[in-house]
């Protein structure tokens, strides 16, 4: 009796152990590509605290988190959706919900997780806390450009047809808005942090189209007719990614298509009031929270180098190498300390955003996209 | 033997009860003023959790957040600084460091937490992690409108010499410089949410005088000559919160002084654009984060009331009484519903933005500010 007591005091002892009062403000994840595996992490500690594995293709995988910053829901490329617990570290759930899906989305309650897939073309909807799907809604198309947006609602842009479609889900039933003429081939959108402007990037022609969500009745706006590819022909797979906007007071931070350069852009009326060359072709041009700079990272074969500009006089302030393909950057939420991914360095790099010390490295196993807990709490990332 | 391994393994029980995983993004604290208490309460559930007592003086409390969205660190009006842990739910510590105190700041790294006093006048900052002080600002005047900006920064202004201070506590010594000619009795002070912008409000003099915090040498810019008492006398606890100002995008939403009215000002020019009129006097004037409504609640008698407006037309669209003396509103983070203190009905009351349906009310004793963890990302709250 006395050893049976004991063993389930130990069985206590560890259960505490795992169970351990955890805070959750300050953590985050790291996407491992190579391993389909995620690094829970530490701001505070600038540190990594476990490793959670079992997570399919993660090559462009991105995440969104729950309201009480706990489950993260992260969706890999082959279709994946894990929700990940980051108080126990490990897997709460995962289905295969499509064959290729490319990014996804959280209600504003925190209660529907949405997302976008090539194959079947559409987006589907789930439940966040039992990931049994609620709706599906096959769109004819590639799906892209998916971000939840204030009301419960969900905005997606098709790659095919080139229609932006609203689906409201906050009535008994979903009702959708479809909006078309967006443009030729839409590859990739962004909603600005108030929910209210959602952007797309086309593929097909120059450009870029915008919709004002406040309006009743959203038509296509389109701004920037120099923004694109031009003359000049590109692969696909160095068009900059969107998310990358950066959003510095009155102006947003665009990196240019296939030029050495970030475009600066009124914020109210989307046209383009100035222009910093760059290193290299820019991928990600993303504002410290406070937008008083902006870090930029470029395109291969000029990867392993960061540039900083400063957005008051728009000089570039600072370079420096972090080594071979840096991917992805995240800003603490209060942008005193940035978090860099350099993939083939096998590490994640914290810096200092004011005196742009380095200080302290964290290995990580080809790491990409950082994902800290207080997105929980933004709207469109 | 036995005996005393049930009675450990009861203790741990216990122990892991406590020290159950808990997750923090979506939890919140609502001061209890005439009790000395918090109210713990969880968002997601609309739900209270614990009340944690001996707080002291919490008239006009206020508290931030650790960067983890464990600990806050409450400010009372009694010089109390108290040091809460809303994961065990206790008190973790707490020290009475001045007579008369009026409010706190946290520096961007989480380390710091600095109390503004008005007895003995001055600034006093503490090790967040001991709240052993760690420097003593005396400033021979009641010290208002402390706020915390990027760069391990304070800034605090002065009622009686209508100086303002900004500590950069960034190097090994602080470095502290003073800005003369703020006006006359500064009241209160607010800082925009990028950190850039400190606007305080004067009780001497009609209009409110700002800093642009990224000039190098920070000078006094008069703006809105007209925003203030006017002809009329008024008495001081009647002056607006200058933390209600909302800012809705490209403008701020400013409770007008002793008018029944809110003015609308250019956040980059700081003019004013236009004014809408109100049921009250309008005490706090908060916009919901994605910037499309304000809610404006009033000053006695007609503290029963909120109006919401819509920032684009600029109207009211909505009205209510949700009940006797109306004193505090916050948003969940993403906007979908807001938490209203009602003190003389004893209630936190939980409304839906887009349908203004209530959802639930929450007893409470005398409840007033209400401050939600997501705040721990935010500067200058």
């Amino acid at each position: 009796m006395k050893s049976l007591a004991l063993s389930l005091m130990a069985a206590l002892l560890v259960s505490t152990a795992s169970a351990e009062p955890t805070a959750t403000g300050d953590l985050g994840l790291v996407i491992e590509r190579a391993n389909g595996s995620v690094l829970l992490v530490d701001q505070s500690e600038r540190a990594a605290l476990a490793r959670i594995e079992g997570l399919g293709d993660l090559s462009h995988a991105s995440l969104v988190y729950s309201p009480d910053e706990r489950f993260a829901y992260v969706f890999g490329r082959d279709g994946g959706l894990t929700k990940v617990d980051i108080v126990t570290r490990s897997i709460a759930n995962r289905v295969v919900q499509a064959g290729n899906a490319i990014g996804g989305a959280i209600s504003d309650d925190g209660k529907l997780v949405a997302v976008s897939n090539y194959e079947p073309g559409g987006v589907r909807v789930f439940d966040a806390d039992t990931l049994e799907m609620v709706l599906d809604i096959p769109t004819g198309s590639k799906t892209i450009g998916l971000v939840d947006a204030p009301g419960r609602k969900f905005v997606f842009t098709m790659w095919d047809t080139g229609e932006t479609w609203i689906a409201d889900m906050s009535g008994a039933e979903p009702e959708i808005t479809k909006i078309p003429d967006m443009g030729e081939n839409p590859y990739d959108a962004l909603i600005t942090s108030n929910g209210r402007t959602y952007i797309t990037g086309l593929f097909g022609e120059d450009g870029l189209t915008a919709l004002d969500l406040w309006d009743e009745n959203p038509q296509p706006i389109r701004v920037l007719p120099n923004y694109g590819r031009g003359q000049q022909e590109m692969p696909v797979y160095k068009m900059p990614h969107l998310e990358g906007w950066a959003l510095t007071g009155p102006e947003f931070v665009l990196p240019a298509v296939g030029h050495h350069e970030v475009l600066w852009v009124d914020a109210n009326t989307l046209a383009e009031t100035a222009r910093t060359k760059t290193y290299g072709q820019p991928v990600f041009a993303m504002a410290r929270p406070d937008g008083r700079q902006v870090w930029v990272n470029f395109a291969h074969p000029l990867n392993d180098t960061i540039q900083v500009i400063d957005t008051v006089s728009k000089d570039i302030i600072h370079e420096f190498k972090p080594g071979p393909a840096v991917l992805h950057m995240e800003f603490t939420p209060r942008g005193h300390e940035i978090w860099i991914s350099v993939r083939d360095a096998g590490k994640v790099m914290i810096y200092d955003t004011h005196t742009f010390e380095k200080l302290r490295e964290i290995d990580a196993d080809s790491p990409s996209g950082i994902f800290f807990t207080a997105r929980a709490h933004k709207t469109g990332l």
